[in-house]
């Protein structure tokens, strides 16, 4: 297997399966509490943390996001600028007024914004950052090579779940590796 | 830390969280493919997979069950002996009316089955081997001091959820181990 040109979907839930904690909003997107899940890429982050997310950075040619990931994180905490070595497409109906350097907006869904993605990316991956909604889209519709999900040791018990909402499809998987850090156990799979 | 005396739930989920595939019932208790969650454990089981199992069997000295499990799958896959090798104490209100070698039927819910357990287990540790219902029940009060999930690697994208209507409290979780085969992740943490 060519191990170049994948799409890999990457995400971060808490062990119950939530990707935000409880009353996520604009002013709170990752919700109550939702910062732990994120505790393995900043404030508590590890070697192995760091070689995980660098892995994914060094292989990846594109970056898919969603629109409420780029509107209500990436814009504002990046004040404009892009936190991305590469170009990244944003999958969004709510284009800016004004021209992003380093974002393309993609607003005819995710099928459209692959294509745009593997233009930009040739033979290296695909990285789809999220958030839940543009993973879901692309479990959905299988259009992923492979699946990497962080668990975070916390629970919330309540908020917007990754795993729900995917009908009545059928995804195969293998598991292909994992490594854990004191918050974070970071799974990879194949589809098969 | 003490390591014996210890609380453990453990149970197998898909990635996506269901403790059994669609279609459950009591003559299909994992549901559709759901035996696909118990691979690690019969058909596709490696030695590191037995170590897992066996670890927890070696330091058990009770075992706590729920009433469907008992009923719907252990008593009648071993019809009427028992599969453990130190005394099974079943959560039930369907006591049967013949005496179970092996059995404890205990219909006061789970305090009562974890005092009678931590009597005969002593110094050992009480394995909380399911099903979903009694581990969402020592989840939600928090009667516990590891748990031990077994990821396996498919999705059912229906079926029974082990982590839902848990309520409004307050789990807080430690990564301790992982370990991966073909056929499953085994995360345990600890709750701190």
């Amino acid at each position: 297997m060519n191990d170049s040109g994948k799409v890999i979907l990457n995400i971060t839930i808490s062990l119950d399966g939530f990707i935000a904690g409880p009353n996520a909003s604009p002013s709170n997107p990752l919700g109550d509490e939702g910062i732990r899940l994120h505790d393995w890429l900043f404030k508590a982050k590890t070697d192995l943390d760091v070689q995980v997310i660098q892995d994914l950075v060094e292989t990846s040619g594109a970056v898919i996001v969603g629109g409420r990931t780029y509107h209500d994180a990436i814009d504002t905490a990046w004040g404009g600028t892009t936190p991305f070595l590469v170009p990244a497409i944003v999958v969004t109906k709510n284009t800016p007024s004004e021209k992003k350097d380093g974002f393309i907006f993609v607003a005819e869904g995710i099928e459209e914004a692959l294509k745009r993605a593997k233009l930009i990316a040739a033979h290296k991956n695909i990285w789809v950052m999220g958030g839940a909604t543009v993973i879901q889209q692309f479990l959905a519709k299988r259009l992923f090579d492979e699946l990497h999900i962080d668990i975070a040791p916390v629970m919330f018990m309540k908020g917007k779940k990754l795993f729900e909402g995917l009908g009545d499809i059928k995804i195969e998987l293998q598991n292909v590796a994992v490594v854990q850090t004191p918050q974070a156990t970071h799974l990879k799979f194949r589809r098969s």
